[in-house]
């Protein structure tokens, strides 16, 4: 710990001591360790939550905004809905004979890793289209469904909607009590997410962006209008798409934005150009022991420019081995 | 009155006959008449929202889409739209000597109705990429709200967010203390619908679904992230892609869908098309006196096919001129 940091750390303990009234609330964020961290967060949230205070902003302005992959679960050792895809494929394959003349498929078949990481752009977009075009919205979300029930995560073991962290499901909690509205705004399918995010973060369907493809009315045999997934990308919600999906989904400038990578980048400066009160916030994977650490190298979820300009502006920097208590529910030690 | 319906009416009268204790109870439609509308819409929001009821729907699956133009507030002599992208580009006319060769703007600037009625498909564009795009989101709220502020509807004489209808808002407030989450789904743009939306009707922001332009994240001159309005459609959500842009923003499949012409057709059959109680209802324009009368040969919210399926699926045809009690707030009589 650097000089400077112990003197903030002495400087909010004082600041920071509560008053008698105040010892009987209850922590909201129990899985976060004291720092500098959870310091910043709930003065914010104080802050902008106090009548009559000069930074009062009002519940229906109260917009946060939360990137999903490697912000609210997590990304390694690749996409989860990479491995949807995959095993989509491999699922699909029996039915399909003609796939063994490719070499693509025999590897996602075989489970060959070193095949699989050299993919063609081309296949890439062939396995997402057999995966996720073709079908109803509703066969999908099937599909995505008994996905998550049956698949477990290589490392942990886990369903892969366990995977995801339990100080970031505080934070949400908190600030739903604070009279937010939450949003995920995900560079990963729109209909993907909405499978598991109201019971995995309590974000309902209609508060989710995120990337789509096109989508078509049709009628049905039995004359009843359904909407068909095409293998054709309508929008990306990555990098700049972020600020341009929150536009046209949610119509206002976020108070609130969290991340963790350079896809997340445009969506923080947005914010950050708004006027009033707003926070800017990065969660860092720094915890190789309990997750996984990756930054300015990594091929999946890249941290570099964003987190230049975090440092450059003061956005807040969450360190997660050195701010979380714990990182999944499963590894939660209740006293 | 038929014969039928005085039937109907008296049953009803006999089943609706309050006990004691709801005679306590305030109207929460006062603005609309006794009869078959009135009932229906009161009798399926008690039905699924009863707990423990056969029908009860929780209440993450209660959303109400309503079209906006027609159904909400008024759409004659011409959309709303329209009117405030003339004026607009009236407004600008002067700073563009160069548009007085083109009678397309020659006809504009001198309100020429029988010009404007042949103006090209071309023209008409022109002037949507003209009022509606080369300027950030925020600018282009702006000139919306001083435009409403200040235009006046050329028959009321009122501001153009005076003219919805005071029986649609009280069913509109109504569904939400009932646990619904009422949504508009229009043709008109979602960025235009946003200005006025959340004081007209209580709907806020994220919770409009329209049609939109394609919007380009950029670096203002002073280094701030902004978004600005392209010359270039993006979505039109009307028709074939109401649906659509109900599952895109939405991501659920409504139990009430309210419309009023044949843009609201495939709206309805989707949302016909779910398993479960659900509502379609179509607000029939039948009322020259306080409002107007048109439908199946009208160039504006044209009312046919839709009809026509309304009649044999037995959809709830709302009668304007016999359902409602008035129109518009500033015709309101209260005793």
């Amino acid at each position: 710990m650097s000089l400077t940091r112990r003197f903030a750390l002495a400087a909010l303990s004082a600041t920071l001591l509560p008053a008698p009234a105040a010892l009987a609330q209850p922590d909201p964020l129990p899985s976060w360790n004291q720092g500098l961290g959870k310091h910043t967060l709930l003065a914010f949230i104080a802050r902008v939550t106090r009548e009559g205070g000069p930074d009062y902003v009002p519940p229906a302005e109260r917009i946060a905004v939360f990137d999903n992959d490697g912000t609210l679960w997590a990304e390694q050792p690749s996409y989860f809905q990479f491995q949807f895809a995959l095993d989509r494929t491999k699922a699909l394959a029996p039915q399909n004979p003609a796939w063994q003349d490719r070499p693509a498929f025999r590897a996602i078949v075989a489970g060959d890793a070193k095949a699989l990481s050299a993919l063609s752009h081309k296949d890439v977009q062939e396995i997402l289209a057999i995966s996720h075009a073709g079908m109803t919205t509703e066969a999908f979300a099937r599909t995505v469904a008994e996905w998550l029930a049956t698949a477990r995560h290589p490392r942990f073991g886990q369903p892969y909607d366990q995977l995801v962290y339990q100080p970031q499901l505080e934070l949400l909690a908190h600030l739903r009590a604070s009279g937010f509205k939450t949003f995920i705004v995900s560079g990963g399918g729109v209909e993907f997410i909405r499978v598991f995010a109201e019971k995995a973060y309590g974000v309902p369907p209609e508060q989710v962006v995120g990337s789509s493809v096109v989508v078509k009315l049709q009628m049905a045999t039995d004359g009843k209008a359904e909407l068909v997934k095409q293998a054709q990308v309508e929008f990306v919600d990555d990098g700049p798409g972020k600020p341009v999906g929150i536009n046209r989904f949610i119509g206002r400038r976020p108070i609130i934005a969290f991340g963790n990578s350079d896809g997340d980048h445009q969506m923080l400066q947005w914010t950050a150009a708004g006027s009033g009160p707003r926070l800017m916030a990065i969660l860092h994977h720094t915890d190789a022991i309990r997750e996984w650490a990756y930054d300015r190298t990594s091929q999946i979820g890249r941290l570099d420019k964003a987190l230049d300009e975090a440092n450059d502006r003061g956005w807040t920097v969450i360190d997660m081995r050195r701010d979380w208590k714990w990182v999944f529910p499963f590894q939660r030690q209740v006293p």
